[in-house]
């Protein structure tokens, strides 16, 4: 017992080290019967991590207590409308690590980032050089790019789905009115190009009225996530991508997003256009002015 | 990307390990405004293990979601009478690790075990050899001991709580009818020393008809506790000590006590007595075999 190890918050004995690797060791050995290996492997790395958090930190009992107080209100605020769960996992980088993992490195291919919660199936289609806003306020943004394999051949009628929010930062599915807007899915044509008229994307803030919000507020962490604009791309033969792209010189951008979606190779220029200035499409957009962005994905073989 | 490092799974580009660990030290960074000091420790040494634990085992898309509706549903079962995330913490083997880092080792002090959700306030107090049992089912059993500091010292007027469930593996808590049984309070005498009629402790199992159970069950697991009888001690100037003695030659203690509370320092030899034979007070317990314990506890200084 003379002998000691320094934990973050001081010295731990020889003997008590032994108490705790020994407890660690017979949690992990209690699920070396799991028929499933995969459900094995987890169950033992979540105990080990979870063990090496409490034995590093030297958890106290009252904040064990605070949180499993905290993990019931979470589950408390969650139902079918509202995922606090997601949030939290999101709010830690828990979802953007496990899409960096699921993601692998593939040459050039582009970057995934967060799927969100405002995902919806069957969206309109619009022909190439549509508008997929439907009337959602907000500044028009001309987006136009190429899809390609990652050695740059054109992918020809990839489908390409994109959702935003509105200029006061809600998607459709956040007005009680059944609305379609600012959601739409097109193809690339046969040169693997596409183009559209949308908006130029505004931050929101993810739901913070909850436990979540109240930890982001704790700690003086911004609830806002950085404007962007989603996109999913898929084509036969490649992997799937969900992303994003943002606002370079968006000011969130640098205070943080909130769930840790951006990537430098995700930020794009959206060059701003004068009132009056003429559109690529020939478009009249009378007295507004308007953006426009480039976007060049590259999609990663499947399997990969 | 020549470069790779072995993983759980397989192996990791040098790129690909470096976009993960970025990500890992962005969400650390996020925390560094934290005012309270002991938040942001807790804060970023959960997002280093959270993020450790999804990077070592390459978690997928699919298995992220199960996690995500493992927590939903033990939220959702939660709630003033049923607390899913104790029980989630106390089979990870959280809780125990938790009270023994909240512990430590101190000479020879009597160790701790968890706390358990059935203790009441305000048992009714009974006198030294008293009958703890009020009726409860079971096979009666004599219980006695000192209570010492660390150097042998007797400490008298030391509070003792004792609780434990029925023969059938119930405490008076879980039943309807608003009983009070198996649970009481004693002070020991001026000697240091305590005796109480109590009952052979009985193996019950946590409840398993949630999401813990079914995870107990798809890793071949048993939910059942070793049997055991709750002891909580308080002496002015000594650290509380939340504990339970278990019985030598249980067989749940082989299989393994369901939230990891056995150690071999609480093993106890309960001295099984035929019918008739006499009883250490002289009591009368007709043709009722009985069996005895002896538990001699040893309390920290406070502050320790
Ligand atoms: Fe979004
Ligand atoms: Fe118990």
């Amino acid at each position: 017992m003379s002998e000691t190890t320094t934990s973050t918050t001081g010295t731990v004995s020889t003997e008590q080290n032994r108490r705790e690797q020994a407890l660690t060791e017979k949690v992990i050995a209690s699920f070396e019967d799991t028929p499933d290996p995969r459900l094995k492997e987890i169950m033992q790395a979540l105990t080990q991590h979870l063990h090496a958090f409490i034995r590093e930190t030297r958890l106290t009992e009252a904040e064990w207590e605070a949180g499993i107080a905290f993990l019931t209100s979470t589950g408390n605020i969650t139902d079918d409308k509202r995922q606090e769960f997601i949030l939290l996992s999101d709010v830690l980088g828990a979802s953007m690590q496990t899409i960096t993992v699921s993601n692998p490195v593939a040459g050039e291919a582009t970057e995934a980032t967060v799927f969100g919660p405002f995902f919806v199936e069957d969206a309109p289609e619009i022909p190439n050089g549509g508008d997929m806003s439907f009337g959602a306020a907000g500044q028009p943004c001309w987006v136009e790019g190429t899809v390609t394999d990652t050695h740059g051949t054109p992918i020809p009628n990839a489908r390409i789905e994109v959702w935003e929010a509105d200029e006061d930062g809600f998607y459709d599915v956040q007005y009680d009115d059944g609305r379609t807007t600012a959601r739409a899915h097109l193809f690339t044509d046969e040169h693997g190009t596409y183009r559209f008229w949308g908006l130029k994307p505004t931050p929101y803030p993810i739901p913070h009225d909850g436990p979540v919000g109240a930890m982001l507020s704790a700690t003086n962490r911004s609830p806002v996530r950085a404007a962007h604009l989603h996109f999913m791309v898929t084509a036969e033969n490649h992997r799937s991508l969900v992303t994003h792209i943002f606002a370079a010189g968006d000011p969130q951008i640098e205070i943080g997003d909130s769930v840790f979606g951006v990537k430098d190779s995700l930020i794009k220029q959206f060059q701003d256009q004068p009132a009056g200035s003429p559109t690529p499409d020939g478009r009249d957009l009378k007295d507004r002015p308007w953006s426009r962005v480039r976007f060049d994905v590259l999609l990663a073989p499947a399997g990969t």
